[in-house]
């Protein structure tokens, strides 16, 4: 389960960091078999901005123009004994919830719960129960089952004709791209590591020849893949790469991963979700186990994000026939301290 | 003291980490008045390939040809509670000394010694004790007190017209770079680490600043103070920017200091001294107050090392009237894991 207690303070004793199961697997669909239908206003999104998992469907929901169906509650970066905390919010509570810790939802929905708190989070306005925790099916549900509360112009992030090729693609990167970072950050010994790390830099060069001649990962249109790789990409530099240990190169070493992280960066719906303050806080001062000191590093220069990218030479349509969402609903900007420049 | 126990495991309750001082300081010269004459075959040099500060002895005594002077011993990178061993000798124990521990040698200079054991040390052969560790006078003795020793074409790296301005340069090399890494990766508070952090970046840029326009720090060849310098930087993307987090930017981003280092790296004497393996496992499995994992990265990647500097095109005379030195002494090489490519 992503972005868990149970992740920030890894208790494992297995030698290769594993990633716990997600245990709430409801989905909110068009024809509400779950028991959850699709609703304006119903629902609300839990997250933390430091969470890649969480941060899939931050993009999304910008991008698909969700915002008015479904709202957003943004966590505190760093955890406490009890999880997720709603610290950021005026008197400690979340404003529409009214909870203080995440994990309230949780036990609403099954009492006496006590497995890993995570986010993404679904929770159900009316009853204060959590919905689903189930990141990867939480963006593809957005994509497919909220469509009637699609702004107009949403991009079809998930096309029919191209899911097969989307859903390999997302497989590889989410094996040894966004869990392999954390295989290589988390591992319990030398070789468990240095497996992990080969992976990673070996799905990264497959991923940087891939993307040397055309501007996104499947078909000429930003899909669910390219949300999936940015996510972990943009914390490449100010995280896994020292934090993880993921070294062999940064990022901004490879002229054409660099290139593709920035152009999404600087398209509507991706960098403007972005809090690199609450990103560099949660890893270094959660992982203890790893960084002993919760000193957090000054670096990297963020300014660079904002550079030009070059990449629209290579043509592609970014959102197809749709168009670009607008700036950040008010209240939802990332704050001037999270930003990259 | 440079890579004592103590600063490998600082245990300074102090927010801002302190250099212990160098306690023996006698120096071998060439009238021998602290009763140290400069002398062929009687001292060894003890240094360990992972310590910066040692490292600068090793550098000068193969620019300076001194090899068959002083005999080099090279003590494991990984001390133990008993700190520095001659572990990587046959059956533990330096062949010429005959000690395990380079502690033994402190012993026998100061019966009862329990400061800090570090490298470099010079010890007297037939006495076996302890002559000096006072690293930062070890070199300049070198060049200015065993000139009878030098070899032919050996180069004058502390050249007497410049000693002002060498010094000067070597100063804040060494507050704010040298030591000023250090500063910064055993910070014990967000606050002294920021300070350090912003004098290492901020003096890396005056350097590269001053190093765009000529080849070396001071006047048109080689001195102790591009060894100094030299030093730190080969570590810097290998240990100091992710384990220290000094990681604004790595070397390799700056292209002046990334050109500058590559040069000398190039130039003999210098990157044929240096063992990367020896560098990544000593810091980051002595340091388990920092890497408590002592997880060691593979990267970064050490093959560009050798790339094209281009240097050459801003003049200078890199051993001014003298000539290189040859190719390490045999039994001195660094072995085949330790180089960059």
């Amino acid at each position: 389960m992503p972005m868990t207690t149970t992740v920030g303070n890894p208790g494992s004793t297995t030698p290769e960091y594993e990633r716990s199961p997600s245990r709430f697997t409801d989905r909110i669909t068009a024809d509400g078999r779950d028991g959850w239908p699709v609703e304006a206003g119903r629902y609300r999104l839990v997250v933390s901005r430091a969470c890649p998992w969480a941060s899939r469907a931050v993009i999304v929901r910008r991008l698909l123009g969700l915002e008015d169906a479904i709202s957003l509650a943004v966590v505190d970066p760093l955890q406490d004994e009890r999880s997720w905390r709603f610290t950021l919010d005026e008197g400690g509570r979340d404003p529409v919830l009214g909870i203080a810790f995440l994990g309230e939802a949780y036990a609403a929905r099954e009492p006496g719960y006590d497995g890993g708190i995570s986010v993404p989070a679904i929770v159900d306005v009316p009853s204060g129960k959590l919905v689903t925790n189930d990141y990867p099916r939480i963006t593809l549900d957005f994509e497919t089952e909220w469509t009637a509360l699609h702004r107009d112009g949403a991009p079809d992030l998930y096309p029919e004709p191209l899911r097969d090729e989307i859903d390999e693609v997302m497989d590889a990167v989410y094996r040894d791209v966004n869990n392999g970072v954390y295989l290589a950050g988390f591992a319990k010994s030398q070789r468990a590591y240095e497996r992990a790390y080969r992976r990673v830099f070996e799905r990264l060069d497959l991923l940087s020849e891939r993307l040397a001649d055309r501007r996104y990962l499947v078909g000429d249109t930003i899909t669910e893949a390219d949300v999936r790789l940015f996510t972990t990409l943009v914390r490449f530099d100010a995280v896994y790469h020292g934090h993880f240990k993921c070294n062999r190169n940064k990022l901004a070493e490879d002229p054409v991963l660099w290139a593709y992280a920035r152009d999404l960066f600087q398209t509507p719906g991706f960098g403007d979700t972005v809090d690199f303050d609450h990103i560099k806080r949660h890893y270094h001062q959660v992982h203890t186990d790893i960084n002993p000191t919760q000193i957090v590093p000054l670096g990297p220069d963020l300014s660079s994000w904002s550079t030009p990218h070059h990449r629209e030479e290579l043509g592609g349509r970014p959102f197809g026939d749709g168009t670009p969402p607008g700036p950040p609903a008010a209240g939802e900007e990332v704050p001037p301290e999270g930003r990259a420049a």
